[in-house]
């Protein structure tokens, strides 16, 4: 099924995994809103309630990340893992994402970063992720079997701080300049309250898209990741290049 | 002055650099014909005659050089630098590229990559065209007051071998597999039938495009590497991954 | 107990590890084709029967695998871990693992590479087997007391994919381009009907060993990623180097 | 002409770069010893007479040179590229350096390494070896037209400092344990009297081969860095890995 | 609880991690010995008593433990994991170690480091302790609320065998040159007699420290890679370079 | 002859190398500007007028760096060596910077980073900077034998953007944050009206280092980058890390 049944047929479905309530929207929040705002449709995956954290309890934190997937045109849903703090890389958690995929049925994955330096959590659920969009096409895995195989066509890593930024990834750069763009991220970071009244939380994110934005010459632009090469038709897809100082 | 005049107005204009008569059509040759055929302009700028190699005249070679240009659909121009096998790289000649880059005015331009162990012209060839590329947009140089600057919106390089391929740049990949893209290239190719007499150059090439091909699904695949990250509107013009196995 | 009593003494004992029936045979085949027709023993360790995959039975799957060995000259096993698609790096593995190669004790182990984008049961198994070739030489581990230590002479990591090639160790390449090898490796391929009909893996596989053998050449070649570096007693035992073009 | 008419038709002639008198001995003098001493021919190329250093007068270093070479067995001669502390890149002095690779004609040829934070006359020669090792056996050049082109069979860099072991080439272990090896290559670094009197240059050099010893389970040992990997025949000629501890 | 309360308040309190009795003395005990002679306090946590390792019984091991510890001026415990050769990446580990950060409350942790040649005990306690230190400042974690969230100022790696120095961090020496300070680490690492009768493990140690030294100009040096950029008020702050020969 | 009397003896002395007129303050000028206020002397060698640029003419250029350099608390000199981009990586001048480092015997240098994705002069002048630290504590050089040898403490490389930060050397961060360092670098940029014009220059530097105060919780931090390992003479000298988030 499909989450959002008011997608243009001929643009990508996204499916956005994060470990954390706040996650999707610090480390790709932008990129999403800028995609909702053109049709596709986007659909989350929150892996814990941030129960660990320090601030929030685990009924506002879900309450933020309903209010704030709303803010970015998307839906939301929550699963159950190991919890806060206590994710594991178990095979059977890779399942069942590949489960997850299968049933959305996206045609880009967002995940965090496998960067060794961040929450332990983000580098996990970015390894499962991997190896769900793997799993998820592979017709004999007995869980998996009550749905048909599934492949995405892109696999992309965002990084929730400036360390997650992995080493051995190119990076693409996504335009977010349009202010309805900048606004709509800006109001989904700061509907987690819990989190942004303690630290610069949306500062920081800010101040990384428009570092992006002043190497590209424009007002603001987000960072991913691609899992692997990207393939074009030819160089007339290709995009233009990002050195403007 | 454009060096083609029935090139689309909406599609880039590409100007490829070549430390020898044969460099482009191996590095990046299929990516050029699947340009051209859809209208799309290009140029060479070749800066041998081959002088050094050990087949092959310069006067053989020019010939070679200019039927195989005529087969990729692009225009060739020969410079004088410091010839074969003795490229170095001075400051005046990045200018002298920079000046070309400003008549040509092209959107893309391709060059050989900067990999360490390889011919030593294409190495050097690749920088003088990285800093070129710079300083085509700089207003006050002396030597290149005589033409409005000109800012190329992507500098891709190319690979000649294997070896030549960077490891601190990803790849993308172009699909060159319609059959009269590697009908076209292989005539190129075998144009510079000096060279493709001694050697397995034409199969090395089509052996590198075809494991790049089958990687990703596809008949077959050159892979460049762009200097900058490149920038995009939105996903939907990412392109798809070029996971296949 | 040597798996193969017909091996000259002289001559390295191989044992591959494989995290599915048909890795061995498309990630080192050649090599093992070369080196058991030169008089050296192979023994495979398969650690599922392939029934996650998306074709095949586990039962068609094991009789792939046993003719496979055999065209090879190889012996073959197969243990019980995770499960296919469930592999996980457990201490315990690894224990077991190292429990085999006390039992064989071979000079060469050969297992997956730990390049992270590819199928999880790859990169996990190649952990495994590089944490089992340090612990089959600690006396003290309660489980393996039953047999002596033993320390094999080198770890070769292969790569079942392009992108398995790990970007952090050096490759080797080993020439299998004598006709009768090339032949036992693709019938060894070929035995794996139930994975060939459907994908093009034995073509991948041997346009990966003709770009390295056009790279160094020669006909065919195949790369291995030592894990730790060569050490020679003189110049003169090196080998030659691979630049050809 | 080959240097050393007493070498044994099977074994690998050796000719090493050295841009001061010294570099050869500290780098990889060990190394030779063996080789010569297993009856291998070996021919240095010093690039200066160590004229800007802070010891030693240049015709008491080329004494020192003279007498070095003869107790590690090997021939040298001096050359005139710029000068000590004046080296450049040119093409002309890749040119000569290919001249005389086609004069010698060695199996292997040694030279610095080409990290960068190091002596800059150390990686330029680096880089002139590496590009004279393939202008040597391209037959246009005109200034080699006198000689008939030679392909070297490896490229190995030696690095004089731990600071020029480059972190982008994967190493190979050379045993130089056995005592008159030890002694030999001791003695011809302390024939460089003029610069092992101020500094701690011969027990650094050993503690680096004892360092590498130590992870091998040798006595001494010194690493060399590959240009190309390395192609063997078989597994059986690979030598074994250097995990010890 | 601060564990030695004659710490002098504005130095450094340390608390070292280490997998086996004998790895904090090996990998990094020099700069624990030069730390406590100027007045830092030292505690060591250590997650076996070594019972996999080919000699010393655990009783043995721990007693040489504690009089090492003793001999460097730091207390020890001993905690329980999943025992010598059996320790797993779990979170609940983390969260241990993280409540024993909370507890000592140190400035500065130093752990193995996470290069994965090396034993896998070692780069699984790293990746604990560097989750660790993350959840040490985390309020929520259920397990950690009994006391108060702790952040240490610097994350250390140290790597007991040469194999196990990170690539992918920068290393910074610390100063172990006074003869006293040899004198107490080797005592120290003497103390684990089951260990050194077998094995140059002693030497090895020296001999890395000894060539850091040349390295520097200083008699010995070790090496520690910080896991994160280090922060200084001003220029004056930071050290000078090791650049010597 | 030391460039600044009024310098504490205790206190390190800067010299700082520039390309061009404006490149030391957008590089590094928050870092000196907080070394001048704490009384360290600081000295520029600006190696164009910035001839080539698209803005400003040389004498505008000229008067606006000694301008900034008097608002960072610095002296200033102009040096010709290839002009503005057109600087070579020759010997010579690698040997002129080598003296004026002897003249003014600074304890630090600061020099462009080598990256080379950049304009062409920053890096050439990185190198020749890296040369010349060498050069200049060698005895023998002809051109230098009329000032005594000189060893600087430190080479540190600055980024001018984002690009120049370089991916092979770690990053130590300087604490930037008093409001009066923040206004002295700012003027210092602002003073070079001719460039602050047309781009948006002081906006991406003040971004830049605001990323960085996020990231370490302070104001305003500036990377630097050592071109060797940081000597401490123990732990409590390190500093703290930079994690934060």
């Amino acid at each position: 099924m499909k989450p959002s049944p008011n997608c243009l047929p001929e643009l990508p479905a996204l499916l956005a995994f994060g470990a954390h309530p706040d996650d999707i929207e610090f480390g790709c929040g932008g990129v999403i809103a800028r995609a909702t705002r053109s049709g596709c449709s986007a659909h989350f995956v929150v892996c814990s309630r941030g129960e660990a954290g320090s601030h929030g309890s685990p009924a506002q934190r879900t309450a933020e990340a309903e209010k704030s997937a709303a803010l970015l045109g998307a839906t939301v849903e929550f699963i159950e893992l190991d919890g806060d703090a206590h994710l594991e890389a178990r095979a059977a958690h890779a399942i069942k994402l590949a489960g997850i995929l299968r049933r959305v049925r996206p045609d880009i994955a967002l995940a965090p970063s496998l960067a060794g330096n961040q929450h332990p959590d983000h580098r996990r659920l970015g390894q499962l992720a991997r190896d769900a969009s793997r799993l998820a096409r592979y017709a004999g895995v007995p869980e998996l079997r009550a749905s048909p195989p599934h492949a995405i066509s892109q696999l992309l890593f965002y990084a929730v701080t400036p360390e997650a930024e992995p080493a051995d990834l190119a990076r693409v750069l996504i335009d977010v300049s349009p202010p309805e763009i900048v606004a709509a991220w800006t109001a989904a970071m700061e509907a987690h309250g819990s989190q942004t009244a303690a630290r610069s939380y949306v500062e920081l994110q800010l101040t990384r898209a428009r570092l992006n934005g002043l190497r590209a010459g424009l007002g603001h632009a987000m960072a991913l990741f691609p899992s692997d090469p990207c393939v074009h038709d030819s160089l007339a897809q290709l995009g233009r290049g990002a050195r403007h100082f």
